[in-house]
């Protein structure tokens, strides 16, 4: 069978110690996850519970320890960082009890949501929805999957974001406001997930702009370092 | 090369006249794109221009004259239909002149933006993301899509609804408020299309409820019928 335009890719992962990929089918990420990241951005986390927007496949790309670079996207001037714990989901489920959900993990990675700021604060502010701000190409740059049949399923672990090797967001996913296993069963209440599927758990407190030249270094106690540079 | 999960499928509509298919990269929709519709939205088109906003490729069910059926989906009570054209990218590009903006179209399509109403509005009214409200798996009925080289390009066409034959949805393409050149012309300043890529162009006014077991028409002059049933 012909096909009239060109296949498009699979968005795709490594996995630590391993010649295997992870194939991605969607990406969801959890908004305002941390107490002090939903203050900065001027919102009462005890009044105002976190959510759930999407990003399309073709935002995530491969990074690790080598640098990778990733464009410096059009139509804003406030090009954020935020560093995120990443899930990748191995078994599908729908209203998947919170008690069983680390059941459907297949492994955890170090990512980046990166936003255009301005245009999400615009949106929200409008009552808009958020795509032009979170939902663009090459805007989660994510580190090699480890599997939880390897390094188990993480409670607590620092996490960390320097930018030109100065500390700019230093938190602990113990802090999570929805756990993983929370955030899992959430989602699976309003969407069948599947294999494939990828949870961004949210970012902690001290976001903010990267210009292009600028190196980004991720980091998770456990989960390694990701070093990922804006293009100029 | 070994694979941790199945490689996701790849999504894609049918051709007219042809055996080849339309693989799906993403999905773009416009919203509040009629002015009508704007108005029944509680909001006023000319204070208040269209946005886009995003669904997966997941999103997308092959729908043609014989009828499909899609499941009624979690979560909501307030399942609504709209009924809009489809337009199907066959060149990619960036910062495309309104001018040169229908070089870039493959074809056209009739297509559902099935909606959960009351998670969109509960979303829109606190500014939160719209994805639970759009973005939810098979939320996307398109019929085949007949390619601009056979039908050339529409510019009006009479586009309606049914629900059980009884009439819903009437309007006009000629009343979109951004043309497909201009919508094409808009997104692309904020996105490098790519091909693959399906823009719905918004639904006009006459936006309702169906439950399970409605049967669905959806018509656009010169592009056929798309028949899909809630399933029970």
């Amino acid at each position: 069978m012909k096909y009239a335009v060109p296949v498009p890719p699979t968005y795709a992962l490594a996995i630590t110690g391993s010649d295997e990929l992870f194939p991605v089918n969607r990406v969801y990420c959890v908004g305002r996850n941390y107490a002090a990241h939903a203050r900065e951005m001027g919102k009462d986390p005890d009044r105002d519970p976190p959510f759930f927007f999407m990003k399309p496949a073709c935002a995530v790309v491969q990074a690790s320890e080598a640098e990778t670079a990733i464009p410096y996207p059009p139509m804003t001037a406030n090009f954020h960082h935020e560093i995120e714990l990443v899930v990748t989901i191995g078994k599908g489920g729908r209203d998947i009890p919170v008690e069983q959900a680390l059941d459907h993990v297949h492994g955890y990675a170090v990512g980046l949501d990166m936003t255009r700021r301005d245009l999400q604060l615009d949106a929200r502010d409008k009552g808009r929805p958020w795509e032009f701000g979170k939902s663009f190409a090459q805007s989660a740059p994510i580190g090699p999957v480890h599997p939880a049949s390897s390094v188990g399923h993480l409670s607590s672990a620092a996490i960390t974001l320097t930018v030109n090797g100065q500390p700019r967001q230093s938190s602990d996913i113990a802090k999570l406001i929805w756990s993983v296993a929370e955030s899992i069963a959430y989602l699976s209440r309003y969407e069948t997930l599947e294999p494939g599927d990828v949870i961004m758990t949210g970012t902690p407190e001290g976001v903010g702009a990267v210009v292009a030249g600028d190196l980004m270094r991720g980091h998770i106690d456990g989960l390694g370092d990701i070093v990922v540079r804006v293009a100029a």
